[in-house]
């Protein structure tokens, strides 16, 4: 078999970890499997290069600074390189450029456009573990670039899709994908199987376990991913197509993410293409916009509300700012402390009630609904972050997620 | 004009010295000059990774151990690279890979082949300030070199051949080139000029101001080089071509180097094709041998010694007992407490007595040579590494090096 593994920043923490992260991947190369191994900066680095960058400007040069923190994987590669030589094993390195591994030019969130496999696949032929940066490219003009946060997970995916592998298996610091986090959340469990879907509305609604876009490239080319502990041998949680038994269950988990902020927009001239102009120079600017609110027009005017990335925050005001300007609209408001809550499952297509539960839920504890968004198999709504852990863990129990329920 | 201006780990070892780097290069830039920025690893960085590499395995391949090493230029282009941003500017930084520099696979003491100018002409049309980072380089199969420590100056001056520079400036925490470090002797003073001669005498034998390459690099493609402070205006050192005015000084400056380690091969048998056997394997491993000393023979057995670098001594001790085994010889002994003195003089080739005037000056003091190597213009001694600073002091006094001296 090929088997692609990737590891996250924790798992490659410190030099124990790496030969810990070397001796894990070498048992598979002694079962006779090609192994390609994708790893992260160790953990810490890349905040730490992120800091450098904005002691120098805060709003960094996106070319430079992506050359900046595509540094923190390239020490891993060489560590774990070398890691793999001590123990006897043969091995090699390879940094995005040298795989190659093309994307565009939108640098610190780059997509990946293609991926060359000839010399990958040569240092397998000659009897190699295979190592890859995670998190980086090369566009075809020979920049660096980097893929956005857990970028890594992406690397893997596409490399496992590219090689077709047989399976990519995603090491990390927990034993798989749970109902919600357990940090916050005592009674939460192990999924043993969850759907490309479910995975992906996951991903998208702050479930840090997988990179949104590492899911939806597994989803397209259905490569078998696995996620699980780099620490034990728990078998962790397989991420596969949906199946009868999955479509039984209306909420299989709750997700929260906090790293969101508001921006509201008063008294926008309702006309057409208004939508246009205000979004438009955001995502030219590769901010994401995740929610969006527009209220029902009172005398020409409308307000619109949407979410970013708390980093982003900053950046989006100062283009927000200068469009409301430019389209006569008025004050332009912020608001940092909110969360996304969510619930998910693929049931929920077919389960009526699940929405009214929510938001009754949240309502018997006083928790005010800000936003709310829906899709087939999700439902979300902002709340002040303050809610956060009360959130979940209210919506985790009224929808059975807990150990003892599911142990009837 | 074009100027090639490097800056070391000191002069971009904070986030306020980055700034002042921008400063001080825009500052030629708006002079209307074309500008080309070499930048080394913030300060301490490169020993960080290095001990990372140590840490996972005390030899290690270094193919992977370049690939960690390079790491730290990578950062500090980025920065350097914001830093102009911010400031205004348009700047462009270029890995070893994207300039290309291109060298040969000796992995950590690599030697640049061919430097490629296209990509940095193009960005100096543009108004770009060209950014490089120091100290690595790209085979061409595509891998990751290094170039050795101080190997920055070395792809300034490489550089500036390349570009046909008008000028090299080497910035650095000293104000240029001393007779002798004034750390260990205060009477140290700086000289105005000096050949690529004596500097290159100077770099061979342990005076940290420029690599030794980059002055061979400097001499061979007469790249006019300046060696100067990044901390204030003084001017620096002129390192140029001999004139009259130089020769006339028998003794210019007197340098030491405690980075060495002495190696004894006892009872040698004494046949032709002895010494190829013993060195030739230490030249495949990228050692370098710097003095060698035979003893006459006696009973058809001599004694061999010779000096490597510190940083060597492991794996030259590792090569050479094989070898003592395989040819029959005594034991191999070693000695890292030794250190190199040397004086060093355009002048030492027509003013007699300079070698025994060393002699003499260190045994007054009591201070054993235990080998010597001359060449036509610097004479060497090895000593025990204690008695350092005294011989450094007292030959510096002896050859009238002094800023008192050179009042009168």
């Amino acid at each position: 078999m090929l088997i692609v593994q990737k590891f996250g920043g924790t798992s490659v923490g410190s030099i124990d970890r790496i030969k810990n992260v070397a001796k894990r991947a070498a048992k598979t190369r002694d079962e006779k499997h090609d192994v390609v191994v994708v790893v992260s900066a160790m953990s810490g680095e890349t905040n730490k290069l992120v800091a450098l960058t904005q002691q120098v400007n805060d709003l960094p040069p996106l070319r430079e600074y992506d050359v900046v923190i595509a540094a923190g994987e390239q020490v891993s590669i060489g560590l774990l390189g070398i890691a793999f030589e001590s123990m006897g094993y043969r091995a090699k390195s390879f940094l995005g450029f040298q795989v190659p591994i093309i994307t565009d030019n939108a640098y610190s969130k780059a997509r990946i456009l293609e991926i060359k496999t000839d010399r990958m696949r040569k240092a397998l032929r000659d009897g190699k573990i295979v190592i890859v940066a995670g998190f980086q490219g090369i566009t075809r003009d020979g920049n660096v670039t980097t893929l956005g946060r857990g970028g890594s997970d992406t690397t893997a995916v596409a490399l496992a899709a590219a090689l077709k592998a047989d399976l990519c298996e995603i090491y990390t610091d927990v034993d798989g994908v749970y109902t919600t986090d357990p940090n916050i959340c005592s009674e939460a469990q192990k999924l043993d199987k969850i759907s490309y879907e479910e995975m992906l509305e996951m991903a998208s609604l702050g479930a840090k376990v997988l990179q949104l876009r590492s899911v939806e490239f597994a989803m397209k080319y259905k490569v078998p991913l696995v996620v699980r502990s780099s620490f034990n041998d728990t078998e962790g949680t397989l991420v596969a197509k949906e199946d009868k038994e999955m479509e039984q269950i209306s909420v299989s988990a709750v997700a929260y993410d906090k790293n969101q902020a508001k921006i509201t927009v008063l008294r926008v001239p309702d006309k057409p293409g208004i939508a246009a102009k205000l979004f438009t120079p955001l995502c030219e600017a590769n901010i994401n916009v995740d929610m969006i609110v527009q209220n029902v027009s009172t005398e020409g005017f409308t307000d619109l509300t949407f979410t970013v990335e708390k980093s982003d925050l900053k950046r989006a005001l100062e283009t927000v700012k200068k469009i409301a300007d430019n389209i006569d609209a008025g004050n332009v408001l912020s608001d940092a402390d909110i969360a996304k809550v969510s619930i998910i499952g693929l049931g929920m297509r077919s389960h009526a009630g699940v929405a009214s539960k929510m938001f009754n839920t949240l309502a018997h504890q006083g928790i005010n609904i800000e936003m709310i968004s829906t899709s087939e198999i999700k439902i979300s709504c902002v709340i002040n972050s303050k809610y956060t852990e009360l959130a979940v863990r209210i919506l985790h129990e009224a929808f059975e997620l807990g150990k003892q329920k599911k142990k009837k």
